[in-house]
């Protein structure tokens, strides 16, 4: 029996939310604990998930290997790994990369739409690539098995950092360009090189990345999955739902623009549509991975196709990725 | 063969002192990682250690548990815990307790020497015991797994935290005011309730704490020793140097006025004697253990007592305060 993995969600915790995921029998979901906050301050997020492992012991677990995953799934819960959304967090000192790895963050954007100390984002006009502190960051996160994630960068620096890592790199949740062209989707040439070096991809339900947005169709959403399976090889793919569930529009904005700007971004919204988009109607909350494991059997895909895309690629990821570098002894 | 464990160090770090634990034999050593430093100024002394591991891998590796102490001397190497003289690095946030235990840290003293958000120190007129905040942070350090050291704290407070602790407590490096009336050294009635409940001593070779200060022998020492095994049981007790090798005199200005004062303040010693005082001729570095070893023996101590003083005591002590609280599943 294979793992239900879902590679992004920024839900509003509740022990409503962690029985849903019990619910949809997810058995591990990597969540961001951080998008623009300090090092202090990520820490007080991780105090606040200390907080709901201590109150829903029966539910979630910490998660910091793939070991964990399998004995969470054993013992009926759903294992929790820590991931930031931009590198707010290591501030301008690469000894928090393993610090944060201590406190278990498994994965790290270089970049969050902007340019950051590292890379630049998929909102700026000018790619600057890897800079030089991206470089050894990069590095550093390699040696401790900390997985670089390029969701919100730009496309330039994407390339370098799949070719500056020497393991492989994720993409935990945007979707092909080629079938919605959203700034934050990623062309064939980033999903191929991303693919050909081991690297995941995690397809997003978050509706700015799908074509027709809400409405996009559950049949549209898993063809897109098959096709994007033989782009980049069935072992390549997974989900990264990028669920925001249950957080007020307050939190978009903040994803958006941080502290980095007075004014207003909408980011992929617009002033029309400033707040979080609605979710398609097949999927409001864990509880719907069922149907996407439906859809993706509908779409043509075999059983074990289905079984890697809906969490045994991630899990095999976690398994190369987690841990420091191999050194011989 | 049994292990060698230093319960307290600070030293000035360098590969000079870490090649010195080999030779003497050392197998752990509770290191002070922080003294007054908030918690991140307390993540930067982690990130120096951090690098020292990377650096000095043959030499020294990080132990969270008595079994990282066993794999240690198992590959030659000598075992490094952290631990905090005082509580500044929890600032005032007892989500910090589960945080420090992650990042390894394995003991921290409620008081160094002041009124701190937890209990009063030893050089306090008024001794408040434990505070509000001290209760909880008791019990949380019980359930996490962080060992409470009364090393430098006051009487009640420090009887106070015996009496709240579920599970024993530690004083790291003192010794019996009895032998010599120091206002760190601890009286029979602490020594006692410290020993009933399954508690450690560590004795301490600093000078101040010593009977004749840098001029006490290794006889009256090792003498010492004996009769506080008598008086705690001999399984009670061990070394905690307190060594504090090759460092400048402003490191023990820091320790004593921290940032918690502008004036001089000489602790135990005095504007004719401001610095580190100079330590026994017996006792200059990590080499000379197996000097200690061989006066408790002839002060008449058995080799199992011996072996306990020298290490053992303090590996089950390991064994048994540096994980979380077994929770029946």
């Amino acid at each position: 029996m294979g793992v239900r993995i879902d590679g992004l969600q920024y839900a509003n915790w509740s022990e409503k939310i962690f029985r849903q995921m019990r619910e949809g029998g997810v058995g591990a979901v990597h969540v961001t604990i951080t998008y623009h906050e300090t090092f202090r301050e990520t820490v007080l997020n991780i105090e606040a998930w200390n907080r709901w492992f201590e109150a829903y012991p029966d539910l979630i677990v910490q998660a910091r290997t793939a070991a964990d995953v399998r004995r969470a799934r054993d013992s009926g819960r759903t294992a929790i790994v820590f991931g930031s959304q931009n590198p707010s967090c290591m501030e301008d000192d690469i000894g928090l990369v393993e610090v944060l790895h201590t406190l278990g963050l498994r994965f790290m954007q270089l970049t969050y739409n902007n340019q950051s100390l590292l890379a630049a984002g998929c909102y700026e006009e000018e790619d600057s690539g890897l800079t030089r502190m991206g470089r050894e960051v990069v590095d550093e996160m390699n040696r401790v098995g900390l997985v670089i994630d390029m969701s919100h960068s730009g496309e330039r620096s994407t390339l370098e950092a799949i070719e500056r890592s020497s393991r492989p790199i994720a993409i935990t949740h945007a979707n092909p360009a080629e079938w919605h062209p959203a700034l934050r989707n990623k062309s064939d040439t980033v999903l191929k090189a991303l693919g050909e070096t081991g690297g995941m991809l995690g397809l997003s339900l978050y509706p700015h990345h799908l074509k027709g947005g809400g409405d996009c169709t559950l049949q549209e959403f898993c063809d897109m999955a098959a096709r994007t399976a033989d782009l980049m090889g069935p072992e390549r793919v997974g989900i990264g739902s990028d669920l925001c569930q249950d957080q007020p529009d307050s939190v978009v904005h903040w994803m958006r623009t941080g502290r980095w700007t007075k004014a207003m971004d909408y980011g992929e919204g617009s002033a029309d549509q400033p707040g979080f988009p609605p979710m398609p109607d097949w999927f409001s909350d864990s509880r719907d991975f069922s149907g996407i494991e439906r859809g993706l059997r509908e779409a043509g895909l075999g059983e074990t196709e289905v079984a890697g895309i809906m969490g045994e690629n991630w899990l095999r990821f976690f398994e190369a990725g987690f841990g420091p570098t191999q050194v011989a002894e």
